[in-house]
C-alpha cells in the first residue's frame, strides 16, 4: 500500500495511521509519503499542537475529539509509530515541500520519518502497490 | 474498484455514487467503504438533510444545487441505490467509526449498507481492485 | 498513472501537476480527468485568477503563496502544460460536470484538454494504471 499523506487535519491523519496500522498488522508493506499540509503536520514543533478538524465538519469537532479521548485512542502519530514498530512501514518526507516550507533537514521532523525523497522516487516505489491512495 | 468514502459533503458523495454507477454499469465489481464523515452522512436521520458543499467552494453552492436540480439528478444516495440494483456493488460501514459516533448497529444506517467491517477486512477485499480511491 | 482531479484549490492542483510531471519525466503514461471543482478551475476565464488555498489551512495561505513565488515555481497549469510537452500525458474533461456547469464545449477550457469524456470512458483507461488517485 502506498499513501500520499497530503492533508494536515486530524480527521485525515487518523485514516493514514489506521490504514497503515491495519495493513502492517496483516503483513503488507506500507509506504507513506508526507507532502504539503501532511508534511507541515509532522514538523516536530507542530506534532503535539491541538489537532485540527476539516473546516467542512467543524460543527462536529468537539464531539469527535471527545469521542477519540473516551475511546482511549492514541494520537494519530503514536498510532503510526506503533505501526512502524509492528510491521513493514516506511515513512518519507517530500523534498519539494521541505524546500517550500524552508525545512532544512529531517531533524526538524517527527522521528518516524525514514528519508526525504522526491516525488519521482516515491512513485517508483508506489508503482508495485496493490492499493494507492491520496489522503 | 474499491472506494474509501471518507467525506460527507455532497460534492464528494456524488463522485462516489457516479463512479460506483459507471463501474457497475460496465460490469465491474465495486466495493465502497463508508468511514468518518462518509459514515456520518449515511445515518438514516441525516440522509435526507440538505446536502453540504465543501467549505472551499461554498460560494458556488447555491448555483451547483440549482444545476443538480435542473438536470433532474437523483440525490447521491439514490444513485448509489440504483447502482446496487443494477450491478455488483457492495457497501460497507467502518466499525471503528461506528464506535466513535456511538452507532450501535447497521439498523441506524441507510438500508444499502451490506455489512459493518473493520479496515483490515476492507483492505483484504481492496487489494485485488484495479482502481483504489480515497474520496 | 490515472488521476481524478476533483479539487479546485491550488494546494491540490499543484500535486496533480507535480505528480503528472514526475511520472511523465520517468516515461509513464499519465491520464488526468478533471471533474467538479477541478473542471471549474480549468475554465479559460478562471485559469489566471488568484489561486485559492484549502479553507482548512487558510492561515498559511499568504506564506505558501510567497514561498511558491520565491521558488520561481510556475503556476500549476503551466507545469501541467510542460508535462504534456515532455511526455505522455492526456488530459480529459468530465462531460457530466460540463453539463452541470453549462459549459458548451472544450473551447471554453484550457487548451491542454485533449478530450471531453464520460466517467465510464475514463475508468476504462484507468483500469490498467499502476497508480490511481482521487485528488
Amino acid at each position: 500500500m502506498a499513501i500520499i499523506a497530503w492533508s494536515g487535519t486530524a480527521d485525515k491523519l487518523y485514516p493514514v495511521a489506521i490504514l497503515a496500522s491495519a495493513a502492517a498488522a496483516t503483513g503488507w508493506e506500507v509506504e507513506v509519503f508526507f507532502t504539503f499540509w501532511g508534511l507541515n503536520a509532522i514538523r516536530k514543533e507542530l506534532l503535539n499542537t491541538p489537532p485540527k478538524i476539516s473546516a467542512d465538519f467543524s460543527e462536529y469537532a468537539p464531539a469527535v475529539m471527545e469521542a477519540i479521548k473516551k475511546m482511549n485512542y492514541l494520537p494519530w502519530h503514536e498510532l503510526l509509530r506503533q505501526a512502524k514498530a509492528m510491521g513493514n512501514v516506511k515513512v518519507y518526507a517530500c523534498s519539494t515541500t521541505m524546500e517550500m516550507f524552508s525545512i532544512k533537514d529531517k531533524s526538524a521532523l517527527a522521528d518516524f520519518v525514514d528519508d526525504v525523497v522526491g516525488v519521482a522516487t516515491f512513485l517508483e516505489r508506489a508503482k508495485d502497490a496493490a492499493v494507492t491512495l491520496f489522503i
